[in-house]
């Protein structure tokens, strides 16, 4: 069901009974443009709609800005699917955070004031000052949610955020492996990217390494965490490593990363790096009788939009995650 | 301290202990460029910045969108200021929530989507599915709070907010008889525009006189009382009356208005035409030192940015508010 891949799983037991908050921080940068980089789109339509339509699908049970759901160019469904079911199943409640969105989801949103991340190929993510007001507007709205939750779990969706967040990394001086949502994860691809953009740090300030090679979902991740007064759990792969260091550097110490099986499976995925306790879940898709959910037994896609957190908070409160993810598949993508 | 001026004071008990969550609502109706028609500002940028800035007080204790704080012509400060200081004695937790502003605030916000309100002296407020995305954004967003809260207090910023809601009163067979955030009310000006304004309603459905004459912070307010679970309480004065009887029509059962003593002894708020219980909370600043903050008791701003709520919060959990609104006021205002 879960289990712990760095650290230890005790933070696991603290779940079962207190108030979790789940929040789904949604942005892009566009290094999402750099052809081959990503599996969220297959062309740059997709890479805008992606993260909105991720969010309406755990609001609505169905995208509204796209048809369908988002998917892999062969048809592997976003991992919205898994988050949705659990959210379902746990009931627990949901806000949806827009980091720098190319377009609005509809559905209600917080507004960080944060601006799109640029192409770190090209140039700096972000103005150093836009960074500080995002990281500022995330601590004053965690404040605010430490007095009506007791656990901030925080999930993601950006495409190319395994790219910044290899960058964001590498310019901490580790030297990242890089996960991907693709099986076959374009990694030299990513490796001259994160080369070039890590020239362009100046100092090893977290601020400054936002600003270099991050993005915005990053910052405002690691903000929110840093602005919460209890224990946050980061729910996601990479992207979340990146975050732990961040989050660390800036002094917050009670967090833990909550991320798939099939990410800890992946040997690219850094994780060992992480500053905190990582712990794995298995949504167990693999025992799926449906195609498009096997393939994440397989390397597709394998995690996103808090995947697994949330199924392990299923495992953790006595849910079974995979009837209810079939379900959903069902309902949302062969529409029965 | 407070007294039901309709109805009971019986829901006041459930506030002492309950985690109640403060939801500051703001946005703009082009109405408020009507001259002569509102306090909110001198000029037609002091009228986008009045709603913003309000919010920004609320976080920063300060604004940021403005230097000094939104008053009125002749300087009495806004009742954000109160608000400010229920907030700091309570420490309940706070969030803003854009329904069509001109301008947006440099704080954490939701967003609902909403546009801004048309002037209704000249045309229809709102598109009738611009209005119904508002309240089904409203009521997603409520249905989450629901999660985490067991009382919803709900206030508001929108100049020239009670033109509008004096139209939607009338819209629905009432004659109202319409507050101001003046001492002088401009009740003649008022009268023709509401006049003018409800020949263009087609029918009594709350989305028509809504989409007719109302503005987007009464629609958003709305959708948020009718999608939360459990208890609300509209703070505010005229604008809340207006929203109470939209709330009744749309089936809506457990709620109830607290406003400030300065509204309930103004014989033009109509709280009798209120569809639930009203009660009215005193700040006492007619006993403040300073002159700004007497002003109130002479009939100036009255009330705004559930300044009757949160004074009502303070009152049932034990705290005096008016020297924590004269600290405030000698920081804020007088900048000591």
């Amino acid at each position: 069901m879960y289990y712990a891949v760095k650290g230890n799983a005790d933070f696991v037991e603290f779940l079962k009974n207190s108030r979790v908050l789940f929040l789904l921080v949604i942005g892009n940068t566009k290094t999402a443009e750099v052809p081959g980089i990503t599996a969220a789109g297959e062309n740059k339509d997709l890479i805008a709609y992606t993260p909105p339509a991720d969010a309406e699908l755990l609001y609505h049970g169905k995208c509204l800005s796209i048809s369908g759901v988002p998917a892999t160019p062969d048809g592997k469904p976003t991992p919205a699917l898994i988050s949705y079911a659990a959210l379902n199943l746990t009931k627990i409640p949901l806000l949806v955070v827009d980091a720098g969105l190319m377009i609005k989801p509809k559905i209600p949103y917080v507004s960080l004031n944060a601006p799109v991340g640029e192409n770190i190929a090209e140039r700096r993510a972000m103005n150093v000052e836009d960074v500080e007001n995002l990281i500022s507007n995330s601590k004053l709205l965690a404040k605010q949610l430490s007095k009506i939750c007791d656990v901030l779990m925080i999930g993601e969706s950006i495409p190319a955020g395994t790219t910044t967040a290899a960058a964001v990394l590498k310019a901490m001086g580790f030297e990242p492996a890089v996960s991907s949502s693709m099986p076959e994860n374009p990694i030299e691809l990513k490796r001259k990217i994160v080369e070039v953009a890590v020239r362009r740090v100046k100092n090893t300030e977290p601020l400054e390494i936002l600003s270099a090679v991050g993005d915005p979902v990053l910052a405002a991740v690691t903000g929110l965490a840093c602005g919460f007064d209890k224990f946050v759990v980061l729910a996601g792969g990479t992207q979340m490593v990146a975050a732990s260091k961040l989050i660390e550097a800036l002094g917050k110490r009670d967090f833990a990363i909550a991320t798939t099986k099939y990410v800890a499976k992946d040997g690219n995925a850094d994780l060992n790096i992480a500053s905190c306790s990582v712990v794995a879940s298995d949504p167990k898709l693999g025992l799926s009788k449906y195609d498009g959910l096997k393939a994440y037994e397989h390397g597709f896609v394998k995690e996103g939009v808090g995947a697994g957190g949330l199924t392990l908070l299923c495992y953790v409160r006595g849910f079974e995650i995979l009837p209810e993810v079939e379900r959903c598949y069902e309902k949302i993508i062969l529409k029965r």
